[in-house]
């Protein structure tokens, strides 16, 4: 892992999970197979690095919420891979849940998954009950109706299509799909924040822009990426008949504006004059575009 | 509905979940189309008839707290119905969510009112924060990898037997899959609870057997029932192949204990000496072991 923090990041959370998923069922078997892989942690990095900026959460609540986000991650993966929605097989170098434990495992997992995430916010021994609550709320809002299930829903409706969706179309689908979360990851971390609402501001922005040069840059992975680096099988979107930046405008086009995005990011970033406190925030934004899975 | 207080409970939560959930996308559609409809409301009604008994919490918030139950109950009914589930094509006197929205929006559906029941509780107007994490807690807990989630994973499994399971392992199959949300209602009308820790704790033992005898009658049900009136497929535990009181002990047997752990819950009521204050729970206690449906 390119990123020396995201390591350390994984270790702590993928601890932290093992201890509190044991291995008394087939379905905490399966909610540890997926939880425990080979993720990128992107979403955890994000709580951590924003959270390093914000002096009032300890770093074993930073890892409670990187955990939490993980969770609904993992959950939504497990589910959109069913057969009845993406159909995929593969998912982070090994089988897709249902594949090794069948559809109605697959199924209880993700749900076990997402409740656990509520559970972990709800038992952290550090954070007071009003930061808690404010967790539960970007989580549940980030994920539901109007966040992560409303992109997902309309990702699958839009393979219906016979034309090819506008642009704004595309990045409101992946700023729901994707966006929702990776901004929630941010807001996490900046709980009861102890910056000036001007950074705030800032760091959602770069939130913003960061998720959606994130989502354009897999959609181009599914396109030029190696299946067997991703973990995942790539020409999906094309299988599926996705729409993606790639379908819409053309690779060139596409990296262009990842770019540019990324660029815009970290300018936000270097503007907001924290010093050394926002290097991890940096070179997870650059891993983010420049990742090979 | 025969019990009065029920057919309020359910208009002040459908009143509250219609104002919640939007239509403006089909996946709140499908949402409003599950949670709206034809619901017994027993888990909301028990959460207000135990909450009548604690002077700390507002009707609106026992309002939303039955809804967050009712969402959890309704999300783990759309997912039970999918094929590679139970495979139910009816449910509360109409089409099964798959069937009439397709998998993937159903699976989607069921995720986003999982969601909501956490967003609801989060949001509460009346409750300190403290009162609402712990009603996070509760809930997470009761559905997740070792209540209900785990229950519906046996329940699955022991379809697959050749010979019937034990009472005992069919009793912890129904504690797990209807008994941990039965308790949670209970539990939540009791947050930071007025009542001593006698009474809650006679409250508690009242729970654990009307929430049994509800099951088996639910199994009674389902041999002897009339399907236009349950609203759900009949004998589908048979097609099902699956372990029930019914299966195991036969009519007569299951007839017995369900009616002595319904009188045996309500002598432990009687006992509380609540006055008529514990009516509602007593009629409600009493519908769960006489109704058609």
């Amino acid at each position: 892992m390119p990123v020396k923090f995201l390591t350390r990041t994984r270790e702590l959370i993928h601890h932290k999970l093992s201890s509190v998923i044991s291995s008394s069922s087939l379905i905490e078997e399966a909610m540890r197979y997926s939880v425990l892989s080979d993720s990128k942690v992107i979403r955890p990095g994000l709580v951590v690095a924003s959270g390093i900026l914000n002096n009032n959460l300890t770093e074993d609540s930073l890892i409670t919420l990187a955990c939490s986000v993980e969770l609904i991650h993992t959950y939504s993966l497990i589910h959109d891979d069913l057969p009845s929605m993406d159909d995929d097989d593969m998912r982070r170098g090994k089988d897709s849940s249902h594949v090794r434990f069948g559809e109605a495992n697959a199924i209880l997992a993700g749900d076990a998954l997402h409740d656990l995430a509520f559970e972990l916010i709800a038992s952290d021994e550090d954070m007071n009950d009003t930061a808690k609550i404010n967790a539960v709320n970007i989580l549940a809002k980030a994920s539901g109706s109007k966040g992560m299930v409303l992109g997902q829903y309309l990702d699958i409706e839009s393979e219906k299509l016979n034309s090819n969706l506008k642009l704004d179309e595309i990045e409101k689908i992946h700023s729901l799909k994707t966006g929702k979360l990776i901004q929630a990851s941010i807001l996490m971390g900046q709980l009861e924040s102890s910056l000036d609402i001007k950074k705030q501001e800032m760091l959602y922005e770069f939130g913003s822009k960061i998720g959606l040069a994130f989502q354009i840059y897999d959609d181009i992975l599914d396109e030029t990426g190696d299946s067997s680096v991703l973990g995942k099988s790539i020409k999906s979107d094309i299988k599926n008949q996705k729409q993606t930046y790639v379908k819409v405008i053309g690779l060139d086009q596409s990296n262009y504006i990842a770019n540019k995005l990324a660029t815009q990011s970290i300018d936000i970033l270097d503007k907001m004059e924290l010093g050394e406190a926002i290097n991890n925030l940096k070179s997870l934004a650059e891993y983010m575009v420049n990742r090979k899975k």
